[in-house]
């Protein structure tokens, strides 16, 4: 499906000219113009300074209207990444082990928060790292228990497991590791399990408030089942204005182009918007937008268990996920923009042809890694 | 006191031939001689390759060497922000009251933070307003119950009181608006009082967690008489190394010059550190270098109600506070850079420079405002 921006001032009597079969769709006004070709379909030919379309309804009939200059035109629905089947398992099952898990993983993180902090670099590095092997150890132990034959991707063990299987879990033990070295809230457990490439169920359970008051909430969701924060359901937040909205991103470890993109991208969304928020843990800011207290995140180079899970939460409390370039998303991608669904095109506005570039310049946005022999429906 | 930085390796040979009046100072390496000239003295000449310069010691004793090239004299201990005097009224009593303000004006915001938030622009606007309002007339109620004469300087109602008392209060009765906003953490109530322009006792009440596990904290100081959360004692980090520091920083609503410095000092540090947060609060990221989860936090364009406490609270956690210059600074000053102490002169070493180009290019570093016939001790 696709929406329409009207750039040029749209007037009630330029509404009335519309194909009625569009005016259901919701317009939007926009003074920026500057990214308009990077969201124009290929079928679409520019004729007399008016933009010629082809538009697909929900009937998926297709029809071709002129009706005014300066027309930008954007996919509505970004694909879904959340499955169309849980397979033979019954989703109440998978969200009570991939929720059970992650509250394992976080009964360790929690006995290591409540270690003393001020020790030494090397005793600060081991602590990082045991705990993070001993998170991931706890999650194996829980799905293994009960799904012998899954195959498993986690961030400290790599791959196991018999890739025959149509499920993969993707844990990330310990999300925001620089956070958590610190003390610095939040940081979290991430634990998503796949069917055939598509997130199914999902728990992440973050680290809040800090020395002297720390504490947990856990959110869960399951595909098509809604999204929820200690029980509670959630949603996404309804700001569709950029100069209204709160933002969060993040910076990858590897200083390359795509870090300097997104240093730029920083500098303009925080000139445009209220701010842009850098916490520290990709599972944390997900969550943080399917909860409605941020309206976007996005980051490059991102891993599976980094977004296997807050894809799916943000997903269910009805936010979008794309690419950062607005392609159709999985969690095998690099990148990741997530938003409450409304803001998702006017950030694409800037986000996408900056991304774009960097493919220009031969940056890989091919997957990451989906593992050998694992069958998908993407 | 000036310590000195030796840019070129100090090898054991080089440190016996130092005079030994200033052996007990420590060294350190650095790769960057970038910024050597904003750091001199003007008494310092260059002679054959070598600085030679006068240096102060303990005993205000003053003596010329001559000792290697490429060194770099800068101040060791910031010239302390905390009053030396409390004036007529006890420590523990100031301290009781401001306390009790913050935690006064905190029940105000947390009413509020319980209060839903889907709602309308206009309600949205109108609930942060009032809450900054009810907040501070709740923290002025109490100021003034226990102390009719003295001066006040509130974010919302301007100064009020007798301006020829020796006590100024700032008082910030919600910093973090934003994130208030949106109820995103953290965000806080800040309340520091003066006495003849220098901190003298400090409460920020801190709002952690968001939505299903909302909570606060509370860190207090008295000049002189160290740091607390929640009663218990805190201390800033111990970390000298900017390749392992975690910092924070915070971009202001105007964006001008001093503005587009501090995203070059954003990304230039998010390249070399292990990472900038941008949380959105200063009273927060200030208690946050304090209790030793940052390393430090700097930002252009604060006011008295932002810096009065948290500076202190920094100071008596053992921490260093400068204009972002490295000049003498005090809660009147535009700009703040806080730190665990160690790492102050690293960080000035990018900050510095950066903040005197602000300079040359005109941008006000003046006091952004003193109330009239307040009378100091600066």
């Amino acid at each position: 499906m696709v929406r329409c921006m009207i750039l040029s001032p749209l007037t009630p009597s330029k509404i009335h000219q519309l194909p009625t079969s569009i005016q259901p769709f919701k317009f939007n006004h926009t003074t920026n113009s500057s990214s308009i070709s990077s969201f124009l379909p290929k079928s679409i030919s520019l004729k007399n300074g008016n933009f010629e379309y082809p538009i697909s309804l929900k009937s998926n009939s297709s029809k071709t209207c002129v009706f005014c200059t300066k027309a930008v035109l954007y996919e509505t629905q970004f694909p879904k990444v959340g499955a169309q089947s849980f397979g033979s398992i019954p989703a109440h099952q998978l969200l009570h082990v991939v929720e059970n898990a992650a509250k394992v993983g976080a009964q360790v993180v929690m006995e290591a928060v409540n270690k003393p902090r001020k020790i030494s670099y090397k005793g600060l590095t081991d602590l990082v790292t045991e705990t993070d092997k001993m998170s991931e150890a706890a999650i194996l132990e829980v799905v293994r228990t009960n799904f012998k034959d899954h195959l498993i991707l986690g961030e400290e063990g790599g791959i196991i497991g018999d890739s025959s299987s149509d499920y993969l879990w993707c844990i990330d033990p310990l999300d925001g590791t620089t956070n958590f070295a610190h003390g610095y809230p939040s940081f979290a457990v991430s634990v998503g399990v796949l069917f055939r490439g598509r997130p199914v169920a999902a728990a992440v359970v973050e680290f809040v408030g800090g020395a002297m008051c720390w504490n947990t909430r856990t959110f869960t969701a399951t595909a098509g089942g809604g999204a929820f924060c200690n029980g509670q359901p959630i949603q996404v937040s309804t700001n569709d204005l950029v100069e209204r909205s709160l933002l969060v991103t993040g910076f990858g470890y590897e200083h390359d182009e795509a870090w300097l993109t997104n240093i730029n991208l920083f500098k303009d969304f925080t000139d445009v918007s209220r701010g842009v928020r850098r916490l520290g843990a990709a599972a944390v800011d997900m969550c943080h937008v399917a909860l409605g207290i941020v309206d976007a995140y996005w980051e490059y180079r991102l891993k599976p268990w980094d977004m296997a899970a807050g894809v799916l939460i943000v997903e269910e409390a009805g936010g979008a996920v794309s690419r950062m370039n607005g392609e159709k998303f999985c969690v095998f991608d690099r990148s990741v923009l997530v938003s409450n669904g409304v803001l998702h095109p006017k950030l694409l506005e800037k986000i996408g042809p900056a991304t774009d570039r960097l493919k220009e310049k031969s940056i890989d946005f091919s997957w990451w890694y989906k593992p050998e022999n694992y069958s998908t429906d993407l």
